[in-house]
């Protein structure tokens, strides 16, 4: 559907159920919370459902709700939204109940399935925050200092704090209109980019102590066993598996995370000529030309050299 | 003197000469390399001097002087601008011969010291680069995707990527402009915040593998010895002093470094209540309220002793 429908289609209904995508990111949740709070200034009932646990990092976004109401009337009907999520499987605990009965997703996901009665999707968006603002504007809203946070937080964690390919002219727009607005940008950027939890920095120690390279410093191999993933954050894992390839001169960053009883997952992200997705797809894995993953069965060594064996192929046939 | 002087200044002028600060970054760099294809653009004759060597990460930024020409007549004089360089003292080697005799000083350091002939200074520029841009606009010339990207350089390495506090409205909307060059965003991206040297991840090993935590966790030490920084840039260190502060609950991040035989070189980053120049003034140091240092003598246990001692003064004295 187009914005201006998208417009109508919120300026007409009411109690909002906004579902953000399990193991929550900033986009997914900064979406949530300035819809909801943009909603509650129309006057709207509204509420954000996530069904992870929303680590505290995020406690802030909760101040774009401090006005309006997220209780709704037994007798009438919610109208339900869900932002940044490709897929109804992403909805996590909340599938059962709200997978079938989507009544607008708001995304900006190229792999979005069209699972609601009503998509607005901009696969040239940023983040899912950028459309959100969109709509607020187009609403006629005056929004908050808050939800000009959680705006910045959707493109700002999206984004790598505007590092990544995906950010756009637009997003820097955006994020000049929101700093207009006035909330603790540098609070905010050192928590989402700056702030290691203790457990994040034991792990970097142990993955930089076992650091191998292989093919003259092309590719670099970290090894994760068990032990030294105990209670850590999905998102403190990824801040490793991104290490590798951070070195200078590799081209091939390889993370094999022991999973099981001589089960192990490997993550390989490249840069130059190495086409991640090549190597995982022969070994029953998948993903991008840049990151994707595998999963192999045996001892640490035999899975180590069949993944290095693969990525051989891929550094010297490519650059011969 | 204003832009508009500027402008007449640059337009009436010849025989560029544009300085960069020693030990020089992106933003002096990026500053110098954009003004001097510009300049070269309205065909003028303009040349980049630093007194320093120039990390090969930088080597792009040549592109910018692919046109023009940067040898002067014997019989004509120069004209001498300085980018990004708040005091002379700063030109390095350089200083001698052009310390006195610059013509047009371009800056954003509050710290200036006037020592040039005409100063164009904008202390809310969170970069030189940014004044350097409106500079080349106002001249009315048509920057190339190189100069662009001299620009963008100088605006994302002096912000830290747009995360520190000096990031302005202003400088998003600088960028979503010189994003519509079409330069190579990313490649600069990951060659400025994402590439670490080998000696900069063998020095990180180390320095997480003699981290100590302090007061419950609220200081974090670490010590570097000089075989452990043996052939490190002093960029690459700069990223280890930051480390301990970035970890999560810690206000005072300390990094001790040696010297010299019982000499030890302390750099203090601070969060929350703990004011770093109170501690490093105390010790005969200085620096800021979130960034400062001083320089000990005696053993490491008794140089650590003493450092703690002022910082835990700061942790309860200013938290009861």
């Amino acid at each position: 559907m187009t914005i201006t429908e998208a417009v109508e289609f919120l300026e007409t209904g009411g109690n909002f159920t906004i579902i953000c995508h399990a193991n929550p990111d900033g986009d997914t949740l900064g979406s949530a919370y300035a819809l909801c709070g943009a909603l509650r200034i129309a006057g709207k009932r509204a509420r954000v459902l996530c069904a992870d646990k929303v680590s505290p990092r995020f406690d802030f976004l909760k101040k774009c709700l401090s006005d309006g109401d997220g209780v709704f009337p037994p007798e009438e009907n919610e109208t339900v939204i869900a932002v940044d999520v490709a897929d109804a499987a992403l909805f996590g605990g909340y599938e059962k109940e709200y997978g079938g009965k989507v009544d607008l997703c708001i995304d900006h996901h190229v792999s979005n399935k069209f699972y609601a009665a009503r998509t607005l999707l901009d696969e040239n968006a940023s983040a899912t925050a950028e459309i959100v603002w969109e709509l607020i504007k187009r609403m006629g809203l005056t929004p908050t200092a808050e939800i000009a946070a959680a705006v910045y937080t959707g493109i700002s964690t999206d984004t790598g704090c505007f590092r990544y390919s995906n950010t756009t002219a637009k997003s820097h727009v955006i994020t000049a209109e929101l700093m207009g607005y006035g909330f603790d940008m540098q609070g905010i950027n050192h928590v989402m980019f700056d702030m290691k939890t203790r457990e994040r920095v034991a792990l970097e120690k142990e993955a930089l102590n076992n650091i191998k390279y292989h093919f003259g410093g092309r590719c670099a191999v970290i090894a994760v066993t068990r032990d030294m993933y105990e209670n850590i954050d999905p998102e403190d894992m990824n801040g490793v598996s991104a290490l590798p390839r951070q070195i200078e001169g590799v081209d091939a960053g390889l993370v094999i995370k022991e999973k099981g009883d001589n089960i192990w997952k490997a993550s390989l992200r490249t840069s130059g000529r190495v086409d991640a997705q090549a190597v995982c797809s022969k070994l029953g894995g998948g993903g991008h030309l840049r990151a994707a993953g595998c999963t192999l069965k045996g001892d640490f060594d035999a899975v180590k050299s069949t993944l290095l064996n693969e990525i051989e192929k891929q550094l010297y046939n490519n650059s011969t």
